[in-house]
């Protein structure tokens, strides 16, 4: 999978990924307004002009990228009108030959991992038949749990041809109260990258593995010890653009092959048409927008690698 | 929200929640077979062997409880169909009483944390109008990212009286590998014990705080120190039984006032017709081997304080 993913990271030059991760308050008043017109202020209002907007920028961004990175959680929090639309857009992303990273940062004891593993990556069987309830490419993994938290998701990726990302060293402002605690001279995420590049051995798909990591473009210092010590993992960036990480800050992710990691803008492009350089598009305009700060994200990205 | 389960605990004398956590490897065949012929080998027809499965489970032991704990990940895994059925079973043990812990570990940066708190123990803006999601009394969190992702949690909680359990320590084999690493001198989990103890001190409901911790059954030297470091922390208490927590290991996860753990028991509860014990029962009854094993463990558990 990782490597499918290094192809259409070449064919598009856009070492990036799409976050698809809708508020209510980003999407522009006039889909809004038509989404409640016809469902109400329901669930199903509020889900329906998530997935108006999705569209939009999905038909005017697919053929500038690899992948998108749909937050589960902004989906989630409308219940299951809200989870219907996150199944309906990863399904339109893969239609539009778009790979999916579903950000959804689960991670158990085994039995329930295999579970959440099966459900978003794999197959669940019901009687002879097999189904797969999301179905992503990708999915997001919480390691707290240790091995046998993570065990499941990495078999799932070995039998269906998927990927993960393990959260090594997050974003947030808070990201260090545990993460980079010293344990005999070592921070814990580099105990935990140590432990995704052993998960990893097991599920190599080319120079890289299937199994990757999350590393926030907002600690670059790190970043660059992180990229030594896991040489054959891909990196899943968050925290560019809205979150503070520049350009600058990304660059110790990659390795000099030119891959090694992909980055993620959520608010910063779905969102554009709300900042001032993007402003002229209008909200009528907002996929435009949303297209012209993909282009500037990519031009920006490449200028540093 | 902790208060209104202690008092639930009180009336029942049952320390105890029943974990949801149905596999259909569980479910008698009868039951499958009943659900499969009206809705084919689909997911609805897993899902509505599950909730077929649930109620029965729901109706024979209700009277006994204080709360359950459905597991997500069980229902997740067959996609929107699971969910439904996930949401259908908080509503019908809310009905019937039961104080509901959605066992969903849930965690992310801090915006992303606001929307599961939203959709879980909170509201979600729809225009004028609010909505609740899925809507369980607790939740638990995984925090990995500190602060900053457990924080909108807390929040949640006070806007809504509702409750947490954080993963302090969790009750499988590898939990160590992270959980149990020295720092200065102190193991990871006493260091989020400390932070739990400091989320809970905005979050108190009488003698306890509504922020409450996952501390496994399976490692009780360990459950003996964290009840003294967390005095007034109710504790979520996994791996009695089927994962090898005897009531022994149990004590020290309580207070003196007899209050401060509620067990969890998931297969040992809902999978009962299944061991020899109460093999006498047969799958017909299993909703009656259930109730059997509920009053047997409530039994084990008193018979230790």
């Amino acid at each position: 999978m990782i490597k499918q993913l290094m192809n259409q990271i070449e064919k598009t030059k856009a070492p990036i990924c799409v976050g698809l991760d809708p508020m209510l308050s980003y999407i522009p008043e006039h889909v809004v307004k038509k989404s409640f017109e016809e469902f109400g202020e329901t669930l199903e209002g509020a889900a329906d002009a998530i997935w108006q907007f999705n569209k939009e920028i999905i038909d005017c961004t697919y053929d500038l990228i690899p992948s998108v990175k749909p937050q589960i959680a902004m989906y989630e929090q409308f219940g299951i009108e809200g989870l219907k639309v996150y199944k309906k857009t990863v399904d339109y992303c893969q239609e539009k030959g778009l790979l999916v990273i579903g950000d959804a940062k689960r991670g158990d004891i085994g039995s329930t991992s295999a579970a959440y593993a099966a459900g978003h990556i794999g197959k669940v069987t019901v009687g002879s038949r097999t189904y797969s309830g999301f179905d992503t490419d990708f999915l997001t993994v919480n390691p707290y749990l240790g091995t046998d938290g993570v065990k499941p998701f990495v078999d799932a990726c070995n039998a269906n041809d998927k990927g993960l990302f393990v959260l090594v060293k997050t974003s947030n402002p808070s990201s260090g109260e545990f993460q980079d605690k010293l344990i005999d001279g070592k921070p814990l995420y580099e105990l935990v990258a140590e432990k995704v590049v052993e998960w990893g051995s097991e599920c190599m798909d080319g120079e890289y593995s299937n199994v990757g990591a999350v590393v926030g473009a907002t600690y670059p210092e790190m970043s660059r010890i992180l990229r030594k010590l896991m040489p054959h993992t891909y990196f899943l960036v968050p925290g560019y653009g809205a979150q503070g990480g520049t350009a600058e800050d990304l660059k110790y992710c990659f390795n000099e092959d030119g891959f090694g990691a992909v980055v993620n803008s959520s608010r910063g492009i779905i969102a554009a048409y709300k900042k001032d350089a993007y402003a002229k598009f209008g909200p009528e305009h907002f996929g435009e927008a949303s297209r012209q700060a993909v282009i500037d994200m990519v031009t920006d990205i490449n200028r540093v690698l």
